[in-house]
């Protein structure tokens, strides 16, 4: 965990509502860490829907694939997080650290084991001490309050600078419902230290294949458009929990018409968390907006905005202030989607600084400047194609980026 | 041009032999750079065969669309190659300012137009300032001489900390023939400042087509086995010349017997240029060799090995001479290509860190500490699903790098 909170982070957090049926708890396991909380428990009312998305990585850790099995049972009563420790590429030993931190949930909960659900961050390839959770999660399960949020938060940080944390109500059917949301980032993802995860709960009451539906859909233009480096965790979980406690009614189908403001205020919980991992990239000094216009598809768009948001040349360029659009020309032409160097503009900061192929001669070098200074930086690119467009978020690779995974074991 | 040469550079360059039809030299043009050359000239005999390469961007430079354009004509006469400025995202200045090279060096040479080839490094999206060149060719021209070798591979360096030069010789049908090469890198690639260009030259005689296939299938294993960090440039270019002036029978077919022993040495060229310019990557502290074998296909294992040097956390942590196999198992992860987590191997330095999903109990810390601080590493890892296997160079990642690419135009 870095002693210093990142200068782009949020000036306050959230006041987290409680939502009924879920409350949580924190505590020192000792996994890794000295003198700081690193496991979390979240304890479920019955009759709590379960979703979840999960790394596109073809080497999983053991936890995400334990979710995976378990969101066949549609149900969740206890989720149990630790920090310090990812338990992935564990071998066999790390199915076991699973199924025990488990089994000692549900007993402690008082649910099935297929009940439980499980996320782990920090270190890879050692194996998860799961017996230091054995005298704590009783505790815990005893403990555990409606007012948890921002402790848990706190307990599930690695290289995070700041506790992640959202919230948002709608309207469901006449009745308002509560969403919180918490996650930890920092470097989407440095396997060593910085996992995404993310929990998202709700007393909305919400069948698991509708909340599957919605979380899969949201996650889009959310979590699945923020990269720090355009390296992929073994364990990026995102898990969202229904306790359906609201006194409204129950809703199957996720295209429902009733859902929808539920699923813009879910969408918005998704919006601001995913912003904050961007925003506490490991060695962030700069949130950067990129917007891709005019290609031939969305998802042409969406393959542009990866190109530029993933290349250590124009990453290094603003965190140098440097509005060096060859190289978003550079990123462009690499993402080997459609692309006419002729018709590309390109702007930093909302000022046009290159147009139809060349150097847009009208920019004004100062004003540029300026807007490059500045902690949010805004580059839009225009292809000229289609009506295909896209937005992602990144931040800006600096020598504490290298400093921060390169000096960290060594 | 950093003042500080790689402490991975070769301990010697290479005395260059001449090449009969092939004269050379170089000038200060005062293209962006003080106080040093940046400007040469190649001058071949009629007959010249060329051949070449070019990169794979979408939005290449207006000297590579020229090149790509004159190839067709299969003889060269002329090559000018400027550093200072890449001619790139120039529009229609930057088709100009090619269009007004290659007349002005085609009247030195006397020559056709068509028999001019061009390439330029340097900064992007600046008009080139052509005219510069008007005094100089026709001096250049007069100036050039067989022993050019060493001045011309200096007159082309951007960020490159030494010259990259490389010769072989072969028997051609019982004739002795030649292959000189020479290149610069260094941020495969930094478009502001560091293009990959590559020239080779040889006397023997080869038909157009035939060198263009020897060509290609020769930078599969050789420059497009090597990446910096992932960026490729708009400029990328090899070419190959052949004068035809050794006394040896013409080759019209790639896959004539009698080009075995020249395959061979022109392999050999294109393995040492290349090398040479991993080890001048921007800010590299490390040679890192990764070799990936047991992968369902070559094709898998090449991916598979890029995916790896591309990763910034990998990157980053061979810089802290941190023997991080989480990370290695992330960046096998996020190839998208088949992959079992609990077969794989990895080694450090030829020693095994990690075995069958988990890390190898047996592995020595002090030996691969020892080994990580080497300033060359060799990185396996070993899929056990099939026979594919390939490998590719690259460096580390360092605080320099993100200086010299954050803080250049700043």
């Amino acid at each position: 965990m870095s002693s210093t909170i990142s200068p782009l982070a949020p000036k306050t957090i959230p006041d987290m509502p409680v939502i009924a049926g879920v409350r949580l708890a924190t505590a020192a396991a000792g996994i890794r860490y000295p003198d700081r909380t690193d496991v979390m428990l979240a304890v479920f009312d019955e009759g709590t829907s379960v979703a979840g998305v999960f790394t596109r990585s073809k080497c999983p850790s053991a936890p995400v694939e334990w979710c995976r099995a378990r969101l066949k049972g549609a149900r969740a009563r206890a989720l149990v997080v630790n920090s310090g420790n990812a338990n992935a590429f564990t071998g066999k030993n790390g199915r076991e650290a699973c199924a025990f931190t488990a089994k000692i949930a549900a007993a402690a909960v008082g649910c099935k084991i297929a009940e439980v659900f499980l996320a782990s961050t920090g270190v890879i390839g050692e194996p998860l001490p799961a017996q230091a959770f054995d005298g704590v999660l009783p505790r815990l399960a005893i403990e555990a309050t409606a007012n948890g949020y921002t402790d848990a938060a706190a307990a599930i940080m690695t290289t995070d600078t700041f506790p992640k944390l959202a919230t948002a109500r709608a309207r469901l059917a006449g009745t308002e419902v509560t969403i919180n949301g918490f996650a930890k980032g920092a470097g989407m993802i440095a396997p060593d230290m910085a996992t995404m995860l993310a929990f998202v709960f709700t007393d909305a009451p919400i069948a698991a294949p509708a909340l599957q539906t919605l979380l899969r859909e949201g996650v889009t233009d959310t979590f699945n458009a923020v990269t720090i480096d355009g390296d992929t965790s073994t364990s990026d979980t995102l898990l969202a929990f229904a306790t359906g406690a609201a006194r409204a009614p129950r809703i199957a189908r996720a295209h429902d018409p009733r859902l929808t403001p539920f699923r813009k205020a879910l969408n918005s919980v998704l919006a601001d968390l995913s912003e904050q991992v961007a925003r506490d990239g490991e060695g962030a000094r700069k949130l950067v907006e990129i917007t891709v216009e005019g290609a031939v598809s969305k998802a042409s768009a969406r393959r542009i905005a990866l190109s530029i948001a993933n290349s250590p040349l124009v990453k290094t360029a603003i965190a140098g202030e440097d509005a060096n659009w060859g190289r978003v020309v550079m990123a462009v032409g690499k993402a080997g989607e459609p692309a006419d160097r002729d018709r590309l503009s390109i702007w930093f900061g909302g000022i046009r600084v290159a147009h139809k192929g060349a150097r847009d001669p009208a920019y004004d070098e100062a004003a540029v400047s300026a807007a490059m200074q500045k902690p949010e930086i805004a580059l839009k690119v225009a292809l000229g194609l289609g009506k295909g467009h896209d937005r992602v978020l990144t931040c800006d690779l600096t020598k504490e980026y290298v400093a921060i995974n390169g000096d960290y074991r060594s």
